[in-house]
């Protein structure tokens, strides 16, 4: 909107996936707001033909219950994207899509950093299904139907993300413990290494590969400016929180085994072919996250930390693997 | 059964993917045929409690039809898949199982003859949903739920192939054509190759895997002998009927996206171990077939040679992307 765009934000505000509308207060009269699952594009047709730039970021990005409710998963990850992009390449055809992807579909890196060439070997299916939604955005773009980028996110972390919401990553985790002076908990020795990437960062990367004339590639790795250790990750939102202390525990049980060891990206593509590279250094990050959250913590941790979906679809059939 | 152990079949008998119960036939009384979908396991759980190996071969293989009705085939190749494995994890902890996978999830060969570690590039969304269903089994394997090996099929032919469904594949349009007398037309120049493999040398394959006491590995690539042109097998089969010529025609539109060119497969690594290896040469391949043939015609031509899947669930919404 900054840049002079209209905007349509679609958001099905599906329990459990991080819905807030807090999140668009400042510009909730500005934004045309559709309270619609992506896989009901259908009725939103006029809206997508409109469109000059897609951004779909839609999606559950829990890997813990893509592994208790995997029929939910591939509903949310696979079936609604299906459904979304054959309406897209019908009444928009050749649109430009930045589709929100992620490092999962590479599963365990068999070397570091993990580059776009890097084998795909999801541990999960969560892993599966966005892979599976990429192609699609791939495959219609191989055929000249849309014009997708298809960004492979490390874990992002900054302002707005939900805190009550536990299955969806560590970082979110890291940061209400940091805020409310709890410790800080690394499965493990906490020396895995990831690049969290700052939110303001990862936007940068998608509209620059929303704006580019022409895109010269069609996969790009989007990470942090440097490998760090979970323990120094920790560390550095319990500094910034000022009250925590950072534990190593073991990993729950049924947790390990997708569990994916470190992971660190090589984001020279991005930074080659878009000029992106990752600015916000995670000490910035961290503090200027904390301070976001501590004046409204209230609109952040009013629901529940229980578990959604547990009518979802198929869930009565699915035992979790991880409580045997 | 030879081998002899007592053999159930489930098959849903869904139209225009092949099933035959003339195949059968010879061992009716001693097989059980359970007319379900794989997807709708929970109704025979009690058949996979008692399973020592399950060969999964269920699935759709027509690439072209998966782009006019990718739905369909996210339901028929993935979310029918996960719902099966699902329950066999939950009633036959461990158990062996044998999946058909399908060189298509390797998309346009980088480099040939293609391995097990080329890249994953699926080029239609067959390719896409056969893969999923793949790393379904490899990801509940890795789990310890499930004992899943992927065969990662080239073009198999031989007896007992549908004739009359040409969106299945090539080996039975030449097939047909050959028994008819009729002209075997070849896409393009007829130079790309393929390594057609023979249904019987398939079958060994998928005995090897389940027989195993230890799989030491999970993905293993089956391909046939030799890599052929495709004007060359064209020629084989021709010369066996005795009655056709070989045409070289265009792509039909739309078709030419979805063609990978040239494709061999490297099945060094079940040769290695396991001990597989093709043995069938094309020329006695293709006569046994036709000879198979022969006086059954009308049990594999009696179908009309349409379109099935018409009325399948969302395939109003898709237009076929060939048809503009």
């Amino acid at each position: 909107m900054e840049l002079g765009a209209s905007v349509a934000i679609v958001d099905s505000s599906v329990q459990g996936c991080g819905a807030n509308t807090y999140n668009i207060a400042p510009s909730r009269d500005r934004v045309l707001l559709i309270p619609l699952d992506i896989g009901d594009a259908a009725d939103f047709a006029s809206e997508i033909r409109a469109a000059d730039v897609i951004f779909n970021l839609a999606g559950e990005i829990s890997h813990t219950q893509s592994m208790r409710f995997p029929e939910r998963d591939l509903d949310c990850n696979a079936v609604a994207h299906l459904r979304f992009l054959e309406v897209c390449r019908r009444v928009r055809r050749g649109v430009r899509i930045v589709f929100a992807g992620t490092r999962q579909v590479y599963g365990r890196p068999q070397y570091l950093p993990v580059d776009e060439s890097h084998p795909l070997d999801a541990v999960d299916f969560n892993g599966i299904h966005k892979l599976a939604a990429a192609q699609y955005h791939l495959l219609l773009s191989n055929l000249g139907e849309l014009d997708a980028a298809v960004l492979r996110l490390t874990n992002v972390y900054g302002p707005r993300m939900a805190l009550d919401l536990p299955w969806q990553g560590f970082m979110s985790v890291f940061i209400r413990a940091a805020l409310l002076g709890e410790p800080l908990q690394v499965y493990g020795d906490g020396r895995q290494l990831r690049d969290p990437v700052f939110v303001d960062d990862v936007v940068d990367a998608l509209l620059m590969a929303g704006a580019v004339e022409r895109l010269p590639s069609r996969t790009y790795n989007v990470g942090g400016a440097e490998p760090l250790s979970l323990a120094d990750i920790a560390a550095c939102f319990a500094q910034a929180g000022g009250r925590s202390t950072v534990r190593c525990v073991p990993f729950p049980e049924g947790r390990k085994a997708i569990d994916i060891g470190s992971y660190w990206t090589d984001w020279s593509l991005i930074q080659r072919e878009l000029g992106w590279q990752p600015r916000i250094k995670i000490e910035d990050g961290a503090r200027s996250t904390l301070e976001y959250y501590r004046r409204r913590m209230s609109h952040y941790t009013d629901a529940p930390a229980t578990e959604p979906f547990r009518e979802a679809r198929g869930a009565e059939a699915l035992e979790p693997a991880a409580a045997r």
